[in-house]
């Protein structure tokens, strides 16, 4: 019996899976970030190699696959042969996109379709198991249509439209207003209103990309039913399906959908489900799709049993 | 006869006019840079005080009148004051927003309104002389509507937009790519256009505020007619009326109109004229303005006479 290791490796968190060939999962580990661009390199390895360990135990892998967003190539796969190396672990190391994990956790079609919609949104066709195309996903400032940044950005800009009634009244004013720190230790003047000054201090203090923050905002006004929020998201469903239908071919392969703003419910989501009706699947545990690829690559047949395996597996070690 | 000194310190440049009560120009300084937030207070000081200097020659003024953007207030008054005392001339000084000196050298209504639509965009009401109120003007992340940034970003992620077939064709796409470097000497992959790649690295090497060089390729693609930039465009007028109605009240004030956006036969400055016919006028010199404010400072009658003569006097003294 073959074993493999799945390894979905996030901006928070590094999780591990040891998974036979069948599906059955023996094993699971757990360890800090694993971004190298967000956590380092040194760090992401350290936690990358503690994940993997505490997932094997006593058995011999022969394979791990690491999953993460962003720096994929050569050096990540010889940074973390190098890692395992001298950890005493030698095991051949395979590195996927964080998409195709995604994608892998909800199907084991090698061919179909990935939206992914965070903080920011990216369309990926998957083909033959591996990434054969994206779309957007090229950041905040160029991209990233109907993303959260898009969207909290959107708000935000409105909340202060509002505020100097350059446009239309919102109920996200107050609700913006109530989280952001109002206190009045810095200039103010006779000009503007004073929450246009907490408005600025407040956004422009952080970085850009944290304009996501809003995101929740307007999607709870959107469930009130505010005009000028769904108004918004509408704005942001038809910016997403854009970059679906730029990826997504007239077949009847499955569209996968992950990241916080697709979740069951969402009009996001609602949006993607009433274009492609009958395709969307929902993704789940990242180091189930790690598991699966894994398999894939020993050339292990994984199909939908030996998913479902995986995921029940899984479940159980987890608990 | 009394004198004075009317300075407009921008980013680039800073200019001083002497003047006298009848709106006689006796002299004209040009320095560096007088803005103390980009330029560094010291430098901005030093500039102040050179144009000051080669302005009044033998004279003795009666009052100084700074302007500048952002940081007004008693500190920058102080702060100039000190550096002309150091300089060995003593004299009054007043500070004043850009906005007002702009505003004064296009009328000397006492009353009125200002748009200023450069990299940023804001309106301003003058009230007896001095800013009264202001809207957006708020920066490019949470306002400036309808401004060089607000046109050059649009315009970028429609570009973005075209090249992965999210969005419709534009004529803006190949003048966008013509301009950016496009030398190969980064990472390639095959799941994107290279270009896409290009402008990413464009983009994301800059500050975000210099998304605003490329509003003039949007402005360029209007007068061609090509439908993504007319949409930009049209959709900038209509943040900047909104800005306007914002702050113009249903009278017959002068609407002052500033900022390289609003140069003649612009598409903005033609859509803030239709909203208010017969009552637009465009921003001069800034010196004229600030010389003008000086003047009115010391109760001395500034009317559209004086204001004439210290344009054509100027005009003289500049040559």
């Amino acid at each position: 019996m073959r074993y493999v290791v799945g390894v979905d490796a996030g901006g928070t968190s590094t999780r591990a899976a040891l998974v036979d060939e069948t599906g059955t999962c023996w094993g699971y580990g757990r360890a800090g970030a694993g971004n190298p661009t967000s956590a380092g390199l040194d760090l992401a390895m350290r936690h990358f190699v503690d994940a993997v360990r505490s997932a094997i135990g006593d058995h011999s892998p022969d394979l791990v696959m690491l999953t993460l967003a962003g720096g994929l190539g050569h050096d990540i796969r010889r940074d973390a042969g190098r890692a395992l190396h001298s950890a005493g672990l030698d095991v051949a190391v395979e590195v996927e996109g964080d998409v195709v994990s995604a994608y892998f956790s909800a199907t084991p079609d090698p061919d179909g379709y990935l939206v992914l919609c965070g903080t920011g949104a990216t369309g990926a066709r998957i083909t033959d198991g591996a990434l054969a195309a994206v779309s957007d996903g090229i950041g905040w400032l160029l991209g990233d249509e109907g993303s959260g940044f898009w969207i909290g950005h959107r708000a935000i800009r409105a909340v202060a439209a509002d505020i100097e009634q350059r446009g239309p009244a919102t109920s996200m004013t107050a609700a913006v207003l109530a989280g952001i720190d109002a206190s009045p230790h810095f200039r103010d003047t006779g000009n503007r209103r004073s929450e246009i000054w907490h408005l600025m201090r407040h956004v422009y203090d952080r970085r850009p990309v944290e304009c996501a923050e809003f995101a929740p905002v307007a999607l709870a006004a959107w469930g009130e039913g505010d005009p000028v929020a769904l108004r918004i998201v509408s704005e942001a469903a038809s910016g997403l399906i854009a970059t679906c239908e730029s990826i997504v071919a007239d077949d009847d392969r499955p569209i996968v959908m992950a990241g916080g703003l697709l979740y069951d419910g969402s009009p996001l989501a609602q949006a993607i489900e009433q274009r492609y009706p009958g395709r969307c699947l929902r993704a789940a545990d990242g180091t189930a799709g790690a598991s699966l690829l894994a398999l894939r690559h020993l050339g292990v047949t994984a199909d939908s049993d030996v998913l479902s395996r995986i995921h029940e597996s899984l479940r159980a070690v987890r608990r």
